[in-house]
C-alpha cells in the first residue's frame, strides 16, 4: 500500500469519494463535494455531467475531482471515449477512470482492447501536458465479466498505455472488488502501476484490507462512515497502546 | 398497439432484438443479428462499438440497426450524447434510444433536461436529413427511478423534442418494464408518440400484455425465446378456431 495508515486522515488521502448512481442530483454532489473537503478525501467522483459543479465547488480545495469515461458498459466507441475524456478535461477533471472494451476482450481481439486504452490515455496526455498538469488515468478492467488470464491481459494492456493506476470494478457490474482479485493485480503489474480496488467496499475493514492485499486507492460511496469508523477504531486502538504504555512504565 | 397480432411474424416486427450487456462478444453480436433476420425481428440493439459490425453483417436486409446512446447512465454531457449519435448514425444506425439525464431531472431542473433531449434530437435530425432517411428516436425516460409526475414530464418532454418513442426502461436500472407505466405513458402522450416497453420482458405473454397495454414495440434480449412461443400458442389457438369452425359445420 502506498502509506501507513495511522489516522483516520491517512485513509482519507487514500478514498476516491464517489458518487455514480444515475438518479444523483446537484444536491447530493454538492454534499458530496463539502463532505470531501471536511474529511480531506483524495477526490471525488462523479458522472461527466457533474463535473463542471464538482470542479466550481471544490476550486481551491486540495480535493480533486475524477469523473468516468465509456462508464460503466466500456462498449461506446474509441472516438466517443476520447472525446468524453477530452471535454472532462476541459471541463475540470484531473482524473480519468475509463472502463476498456469488455466486449472486446471477451472476443479475444486484444488488438483492439489496446487501441481503445490508447486512444484515451493520448487525450489525457496531451490534454496534460497542455495544462501543465499531471492527469491521473485509470483503466477499469472490470474483472467481474473476466477469467484469470483476461484479467492479467487487460491490466498489462492497461500498464503499457502508461496508466498510473488498474481498477478493479466500475461498481455496476454483478461483481466489485475482492482480495484475490488486488493481488492478482499487484502480482502481474509492476511497481510504477497502482491499484484502485473499487465496487462493494462499505467499511473500514474491508478498505483495510484491500490495502494490505496490495491496493493503493479505493473507490467508495461510503467513504464517509469508512472514515467514522476508522476514527473510532483508530482512538480506541491508540488508547490501548497508551494503557499498554502506561501499564508497562508504572 | 400498432398493429394486430395475428401470427409470431406480426409479433417479431414488433421486437426490438437486444444485445447490450457489456460482456457480448462479436460471435454473439453476429448471431444476433442471423436470428434477426431469421425471424424478422424490427431491429437489433447493439452497443455503440457494434454497429459497425452489425450494419455490415444486416446490409441488404429489412432488419434495422438500432444503438443506444449515453446508456445505461445517461448522465454524460450534452455533448458528448450528442457526438455519440452523431458517430452511431454514420456508423449505419438508423435507430437512436437516448437516456435522458435521471440526475437532472431528479434535481427538477427540466430546463437541462429538455436541453439534453433536444441537442440529441437535432443531431438526429440533421443526420437523417442528409441522408434522406428516417433516423428512428427514441427517449429512455428509465421509469425506476422515478416518481409518477416524473414520468408524466419526462414523457411530455421526449415530446416535445420530437421523439418518435417513449422508451421505459433500460434494462440496467433496479426495474424494468411494468403495465402501469405503459398505460401512464399512454394516458399522457398525444398519437403522434409511440411507445417502447422493455426491460424484464422474457416472455410471449409478457410481450402480449405490454402490447396490450399500448406499447407498440418491445426491446428484448429474449426476442427468440418470445417468437417460438408465440409459434406454438398461435398455432394451437388457430387449430383450435379450426376445430370449432368444423364442429359448428358438422
Amino acid at each position: 500500500m502506498a502509506l501507513k495508515v495511522r489516522t483516520a486522515k491517512d485513509l482519507a488521502k487514500l478514498i476516491d469519494y464517489t458518487l455514480l448512481k444515475p438518479e444523483a442530483t446537484k444536491k447530493e454532489i454538492s454534499k458530496l463535494c463539502q463532505e470531501a473537503k471536511r474529511y480531506g478525501f483524495a477526490s471525488v467522483f462523479v458522472n461527466p455531467c457533474y463535473v463542471k459543479l464538482a470542479s466550481r465547488l471544490l476550486k481551491n480545495s486540495e480535493v480533486k475531482v475524477g469523473t468516468v469515461v465509456g462508464f460503466p458498459l466500456g462498449a461506446n466507441t474509441f472516438s466517443t471515449k476520447a472525446f468524453e475524456a477530452r471535454e472532462a478535461i476541459k471541463l475540470g477533471a484531473s482524473e480519468i477512470d475509463m472502463v476498456i472494451n469488455v466486449g472486446f476482450l471477451k472476443s479475444a481481439d486484444l488488438k483492439l482492447v489496446q487501441q481503445d486504452i490508447e486512444e484515451v490515455a493520448k487525450v489525457v496526455r496531451q490534454m496534460g501536458d497542455k495544462a501543465d498538469k499531471n492527469i491521473v488515468f485509470k483503466v477499469i478492467i472490470e474483472t467481474c465479466f473476466l477469467n484469470q488470464e483476461e484479467k492479467v491481459k487487460a491490466a498489462q494492456l492497461a500498464e503499457k498505455a502508461g496508466a498510473e493506476f488498474v481498477k478493479t470494478s466500475t461498481g455496476f457490474g454483478t461483481a466489485g472488488a475482492n482480495l484475490n482479485d488486488v493481488k492478482l493485480l499487484r502480482k502481474h503489474l509492476s511497481d510504477k502501476v497502482k491499484i484502485k480496488a473499487s465496487g462493494g467496499i462499505r467499511t473500514f475493514e474491508q478498505a483495510l484490507d484491500m490495502l494490505k492485499a496490495g491496493a493503493d486507492r479505493i473507490g467508495t460511496s461510503s467513504g464517509v462512515m469508512i472514515i467514522k469508523e476508522a476514527q473510532k477504531k483508530l482512538k480506541a486502538e491508540a488508547k490501548r497502546a497508551e494503557a499498554l504504555e502506561e501499564l508497562n512504565n508504572g
